[in-house]
């Protein structure tokens, strides 16, 4: 479906913002590397071309322009392993929770932590497999499923553990879904690249330390599986984001428990995509008018 | 802000769909008896206009068109005596779950029930005050926070209690998210014609008989709280809806339980913004390809 290889949206030096198609280097798979990227031209879910111009890349932004991004969903406990280490049975069906789309930021943006969430303990990192869906579908068998994928990127389900299981009243999102607090990226892999999402290494440092170290293999339901379920009596359009779950290894599991601080950097990577890295930044609340 | 009185979306005579100013006879406040409105033109977001140009409404949509609407925000357990009938606490912060854009319909639209949703018991009504942000805002005290606010609608947030509580590993949304599960209308009061949002009768008939009757002064937490809270840290769009929480008397809570089947028609309604009626329709799947 996709016209590119490797979807990435960016500031270039001209000091304008463009989707394009990045360039690698012979060898190089990780998006993050790329400097330079031919200009597409339109609609990205719609007609659009990828031009022959090619543009320098002075920074990458979140591969999805805000107004292009539908509904943001979001697994939890989808990897066997993570699941024992949150001590929660295995999930008979997809945990299924959301996140605004205000919550999207880009491959090396910061991780603002707003004083409401500087509040109690239980600052966490989550890597994920990103799915973004390119076509609507609904009631997609398992064995289509996959048609209807744009391309993979990876994220970071940046959680506060206090706001999510203690001050939500059980609802996740609460404690998940602030301003920035879902980088993803460094770009969208087409799926014609990436024939099998189930076989990617996932990972994650902090200040360069690895914490979680996975495959995609392990995930309980797969983006086949998932997309077939979420599209029974949902429509899922071009734009839906699907941060499809974590493996074990994050902050709450550990023991001792490691929690995020400010300045504290976080990589989160997906083999054949390549890594994001971004700054936790304790902010200030905006001045109250 | 808003430069309507009370905004619809509707398919004219015409055969083409609008936004408009809707015209009421005098003393009718039930946007969904308006059978005129003023057209707008422009982004309702944006730049626009109410033109003095009038239009017979055939049929009104949803208020908001699907590209208008950013992120579904609910409430839940937001009125003291349903927290009660749902044995719940009350709850010391604002329960935060979403639904996706997709759920959200107009005032007359089916219920569709997937086979999906026709598995296990418990499909369920619930009458709320619907918010509708039209400024972006983020950090707003509780003091400015409904000068965000565009206007008032009523919504049903429709609910299928063994998918939301005992299918969705604790988290709500599956169970509430499905096509067509958030209709809402039949129109947007604008706010300058509600100074208070917290002084308005709200109530639901299931076939003609009232099953819930409540008054939005019973909101925990109320509008401008609402706002005030979410905007920590979060960045409220323009198009950002908000439904508000549901007062005692749904089917869940009652003795004996009471719920909706095929057929069956739900009017939920709101004093000075007026009556969404759908009727229940359950449904096949799409045939698999």
């Amino acid at each position: 479906m996709a016209s590119f290889a490797r979807l990435v949206r960016f500031l270039a030096k001209d000091g304008r913002t463009y989707y394009g198609d990045a360039i690698l280097p012979r060898g190089v798979t990780d998006i993050a590397k790329a400097t330079q990227a031919k200009i597409i031209r339109g609609q990205i879910f719609g007609k659009h071309e990828v031009t022959d111009q090619v543009a320098d890349i002075r920074l990458l932004l979140a591969p999805l322009a805000l107004e292009d991004v539908k509904t943001v969903r979001c697994l939890g406990l989808n990897y066997e392993q993570h699941a024992k280490e949150s001590n929660m049975p295995i999930p008979k069906y997809p945990v299924v929770f959301y996140k605004p789309s205000t919550s999207l930021s880009g491959p090396t943006d910061p991780i603002p932590v707003h004083p409401l969430a500087q509040e109690g303990t239980g600052l966490d990192y989550e890597c994920e497999l990103v799915a973004v869906i390119g076509k609507a579908c609904s009631d997609v068998p398992e064995s289509k499923a996959l048609d209807y994928v744009l391309g993979y990127a990876v994220g970071n389900d940046v959680s506060h553990r206090e706001w999510q299981l203690q001050r939500g009243g059980g609802q996740w999102s609460l404690g998940k879904g602030f301003d920035g607090w879902a980088p993803y990226g460094p770009g969208i892999v087409s799926s014609k690249l990436i024939k099998d999402p189930q076989a990617l290494k996932i990972s994650t440092k902090v200040n360069g330390q690895e914490v979680q170290q996975s495959s995609t293999k392990d995930m309980i339901f797969g983006v086949a599986k998932t997309i077939a379920f979420l599209s029974q009596g949902t429509t899922l359009l071009p734009g839906d984001v699907i941060f499809t779950g974590t493996p074990q290894g994050v902050g709450m599991g550990r023991k001792p428990q490691l929690w995020l601080k400010d300045g504290d950097i976080v990589d989160v990577s997906l083999e054949g995509v390549g890594t994001c890295t971004n700054k936790v930044e304790f902010t200030k609340a905006k001045a109250k008018l």
